[in-house]
């Protein structure tokens, strides 16, 4: 692959001791406390743009904004951005990203989708009324082969983490903090158990707590082709180097970068 | 319940990231750096016993015992305890357990097993050579309503943990180290998070990194019921209080009771 330009990419959520991101799909679930929240807010203070999934935007409706900028009397906020190929995310002028930039305590949310597809027009509306856009991302064609449940080989478009943050970079965003949920991290872990270079720095906040099985898990996907041996099944996936951990509360906040 | 003596329980385990305690069924994987093993064994000189589940004896063939204790000269070692309901743990005098008994470096292991069953002869003659036993436990009868894949509704028969840290209880077994693997475990956190008073200290090593989708992973067993309202379904599992989290290498140790 090519080297393309793309933003700083800090991975950071929260998680409970069993690795769940929520207690169940399209939930949220209080994890962390307050001290680890003001470090959020913190870290969006530091990033151009703030880029979630549209499956956490469906359920959070989070507001992507920094709060501590807005306390201090403005200065900086970073771009919410949303990752939503289909543009199936419902927003309105009443989707908190968008009434906190109304109120001039954010910036409009930018709204990522595949090209070939046009967004709904009262979404778009909703979205370029407080500055913000839909903005296409081109595909990736490449070529399957037959998958699982007998999916045909054939071509496939899709949008790759490549283009993704190209497009952002082109259009002047030089840090992002990806925030969740569990399909946009688990796909950058996969990304990195590949050896594939697209994140730079990962922080986790562990809460002394259990959410239990049928919660939203991070655990990158392992594959496990026909014909891998033992040694290959066993070996662990992407570890942390430079590591610090950091006690806020009862949390623990782990920070390091994916190992080479 | 009627309330019952028991050994003192500490629940102690090391997992990556994602909540993994081996990446594949049936392996072992390494996790955690060398400071957190010295402190396992130091933990093992402080419990009458050190108990795991048949799966994780079959598979890592553990020694059970305390190096500490024997670099240093003899002294307390804890008494190696094999959770087998069925007698199916294929211990020869090969095994670690049995082979460290019979150099004087650990005791040799009890497996405890349902009544009603005869462990092989040749089994339970292994252990006995080195001053090990077979130990039944008496079952728990209890009403069973219909269950899941339409097994019928009936009376059962089980193993609980009232019975078996009742029989370590009746051997004089003060306190009890409970080191896995994840069957134990999630058992041990499924009745917790129902509130049983089961587990008096958790000790949980995590390492950072991910083993990924596929491993042997902690999570308690949450049950969903039909008519269980949004509200059931979001409230978090169990909780740890009295947190105390020390850094040793790369790893983070979690200490902490489990809040009721």
């Amino acid at each position: 692959m090519d080297w393309k330009p793309r933003p700083f990419v800090t991975l950071t959520y929260a998680q409970s001791l069993d690795s769940m991101l929520a207690a169940a799909p399209g939930t949220r679930t209080a994890i962390s406390g307050p001290s680890t929240k003001a470090m959020t807010h913190f870290l969006r203070s530091r990033h151009d743009a703030v880029l979630v999934g549209v499956g956490t935007a469906a359920a959070d409706d989070p507001g992507l904004s920094c709060r501590l900028e807005v306390e201090m009397g403005g200065g900086h906020q970073p771009r919410p951005v949303v990752l939503d190929p289909f543009a199936r995310w419902d927003v309105t002028r009443d989707s908190r990203a968008v009434r906190l930039a109304r109120e001039g305590r954010g910036l409009g949310p930018w709204v990522l989708h595949m090209d070939r597809l046009t967004p709904a027009r009262d979404r778009a509306r909703a979205v370029e009324d407080v500055g913000g856009r839909y903005l296409a991302v081109g595909l990736t064609e490449w070529v399957a082969e037959e998958g699982e449940g007998g999916a045909p080989a054939g071509t496939r478009y899709s949008m790759t983490w490549d283009s993704i943050l190209g497009a952002l970079w082109d259009e002047g965003i030089n840090s992002v903090m990806v925030e969740g949920g569990g399909t946009v991290i688990n796909d950058l872990l996969l990304l990195a158990d590949k050896g594939l270079d697209v994140v730079d720095s990962v922080i986790v906040t562990i809460a002394p707590l259990w959410l239990g099985s049928g919660g939203v898990a991070v655990a990158p996907e392992r594959e496990n082709p026909a014909g891998a041996d033992d040694d290959e099944a066993r070996a662990p996936g992407p570890r942390l180097t430079d590591v610090t951990w950091t006690q806020m509360g009862d949390d623990m906040v782990l920070c390091g970068r994916i190992m080479r």
